[in-house]
């Protein structure tokens, strides 16, 4: 399946990787082994032995390098041989080092070509590191579906009312006014209601449950599947004064064509405020993304199954708007760079 | 793989479709909902909501619609879309409506042209209707193996003789003269013996347990997998007054290529007067069906894997002219009726 | 896959065939039944009835014949059909059967042309028949991994420094001089060492633990998976008088594609005094191969997926010598093999 390359993947979360821990991890059906050189910073290589395919992930790290656990060959933190316990390191004794960062609390992994490879084309999810460790619910699931089904999934949040309709939806995200516009690179969806019903678990955040509130449910994304969703509700007229503002990260990063892998950060002010709210929170999006956007992707993906998506002629209704776009740009990307690689070879050749 | 398509399938047991129930159940690798309509009628669509491929049966019935789970779109009984809270209906927002009946006791769905589903086609099972619903011992199976093998089992119970030694067999169907013909647009096929050893489970219901019986089995077959077995036994020489009657309804109908539903519904006039039978009789029947015959069709299927039957060159016996006689018969309606939908499109074209 | 076809396969050691048992086993993706005739001798069939496909191990038994459970057809040892409850005995009838022996406690089974099946041919595994029963540890796994890496893994038994580290590794094989040669048709590898650390198992057994001691260990292998190994060790300069010897037979025998039956009998003089050292030996071994072996040679084998192994270009090490080597040869007389068959056909054509 082609799959952007030159573009930074969210692979970990920087705690999944620490100490002298391996974390094996596929991304775009690249195999990866994740860890920390001497000084902490993050590495990242190709998750197989140059020798016998062996997975360097079952290895172990040692001072400078990491050994196989096959035959004892030692690779360095740059994929380079660096120990042979049996004879000289052979010239092709080298395993394929991607460029990788920590930023926001998370590793990013570039899969393309490494020159082009500048961490400032990161998407921005600072809000991470400005909220305390303890106001942060985070998560990592696995779900067996096409991460643009997944992009999807968040880009229309209507499905909140009928999906998670006793916790996140109840019908706010439907009555709303929406707006899709292109914007720093991305694609931003908004919603606003006033006076209206809010979900759930925001109306009873209210000082009195059940009385009138404004909504805001915004959501940014940059390709290929970095969402950044802003909500803030409160008391009809009152956002200025008594709303409750969070930030959420979702992103979906492809493991294969019909697997990804789902990180998500919230974080809000009530929560650094209150960090035993914690625990509720992950409740409750454990039973939205796990209990039932899940379930559902993958339903969907089974319907869908090898077929390319627009060749099902799906109907399109108002709310697609900016799930329809971002599909639109990835595609645009992917095809521009198959093609600029295209020309790139046929130059060569 | 090819299914005949212009032919009722039985797609359930009527009562596995009630109230407010959603039934989802693929047939001839048709994904199907099932449901009931405001009159109590049944309702088949194709499993799959036009907007985003969600499954239908996820959803809810709601009083003159079908709400999808995902974004809450509404269809009609007859798949068309009469709800989209999201803004106006769009003309494709549509799912295909099968047609379907109930009768003998059963949902009968048809997959092919609608102009041609004509309820009278539906073979014959009237005795179930006749019999008290105490006295009907119902199932629904699923096994992997092709449907047609799970016709050539029933359309040859000397099987029975071997599989189900000790309950069904024992010997009398080999021993026993077969006959087989065409009959009412099928196939019928006939093992008669007199004063004979019965098969364990009747034998034991012989007033004098291990005395001689006359036995008379006979299967008669439709396309493309519906099939009505009566069985008879008495005392040699006593079946008119001391008969044991039976009919039992085996109905293999196709879910994919190795993947078969089997419904079966057995009645007698023994269990009509003594419906506590119908337990013993339900543990006889599953451990031939469930315990013996689906291990050995899963083994066959995984023998025969992808390859044609007949391009294995089984070694024909004497005991295959029914089940052969079938396969023809069913093949040859599918190469006609994919002949006559290939002229059809020639004659447009 | 192309397997070599005029070779001896071990398919089961010889008391898993025994009594009125069929063992079900399938060898080079050949479905076979295994099991003994009025005399005792081995016989071995296509496990499949050519009648409706059903596996003949699923049947039983009876004297002179093997009765097939689905419709009662009887087959002789030599897989002609001898019993047709149901009428005359068509020609076509009958299964093939495949030269069998038992030899050295085991069952070899031929694919190939029968009257090639020269049983001097079998790899001389005499050892184990010089062994007393009590003094064989033998076993059976099966992994799910092609069956030339799991020939490489015993072709290079410097991985046990790693994988092993704790029982049958220590360095010691990394460290040892080792030399590779053609003989007796196969390939030879040997790995010496002098005064030196011994394995922990090896070390654990010296009169003195801890002390510097003489190692030899080496590995013949015959086509396409036979593996004989010995490994002496005992004190410094004292291998005459105070050493250890041991014989291990490893069979890789192919199941599939990646799919491999592992046979292993252990043997020693220590052995032979002692029986009660068998469970401890047992342990050992199981903990190695089917703890560690296993695990790795399949996620090797996830790694190359159905890719060509040379086509990944792996890196050749000198500890490579004796697996390379072996694999030449087999991939030569396989394509030898093919060859001929082809020039065969092209000659009747």
């Amino acid at each position: 399946m082609p799959y952007l390359r030159n573009t930074w993947y969210l692979a970990a979360w920087s705690d999944e990787v620490r100490g002298d821990a391996l974390l094996a991890r596929t991304i775009a059906e690249q195999p990866l082994v994740l860890f920390r050189d001497a000084d902490g910073g993050v590495r990242v290589l190709h998750d197989r032995c140059p020798h016998r395919f062996a997975p360097l992930s079952a290895g172990q790290l040692e001072p400078g390098l990491l050994r196989c656990a096959y035959h004892g060959l030692g690779f360095g933190p740059d994929g380079a041989c660096v120990a042979n316990p049996h004879g000289q390191i052979p010239k092709a004794a080298r395993v394929r080092a991607f460029p990788a960062v920590d930023r926001h609390e998370a590793v990013w992994v570039w899969l393309g070509e490494p020159d082009q490879a500048d961490p400032s084309r990161i998407p921005d999810l600072g809000f991470i590191d400005r909220a305390a460790p303890g106001a942060r619910v985070k998560g990592h699931l696995e779900t067996h579906a096409h991460y643009q089904l997944m992009v999807d999934n968040i880009m229309d949040l209507t499905h909140a009312d009928y999906l998670h309709r006793d916790t996140l939806g109840g019908g706010i995200n439907t009555r709303a006014s929406s707006q899709v516009e292109e914007a720093d690179g991305g694609v931003v969806i908004r919603w606003e209601a006033k006076a209206d019903t809010l979900p759930p678990v925001m109306n009873a955040q209210l000082p009195h449950p059940g009385e009138a509130g404004d909504f805001l449910n915004e959501v940014h994304w940059s390709a290929p599947g970095v969402m950044r969703q802003r909500v803030l509700f409160g008391p009809a007229g009152r956002l200025d004064d008594l709303g409750f503002d969070s930030l959420t990260a979702h992103v979906m990063t492809p493991a294969g064509p019909a697997h990804t892998h789902y990180f998500f950060c919230h974080t809000s002010d009530g929560l650094t405020r209150d960090p035993s709210m914690a625990e509720g929170i992950r409740a409750v999006l454990l039973q939205a993304f796990k209990g039932e956007d899940s379930p559902m992707l993958e339903r969907q993906q089974a319907a869908i199954g090898d077929a390319d998506f627009w060749s099902l002629k799906p109907v399109l209704l108002s709310i697609d708007g900016g799930a329809a776009l971002a599909r639109r740009r990835l595609d645009r990307m992917i095809s521009q760079e198959r093609g600029s690689a295209a020309q790139g070879e046929a130059q060569l050749g």
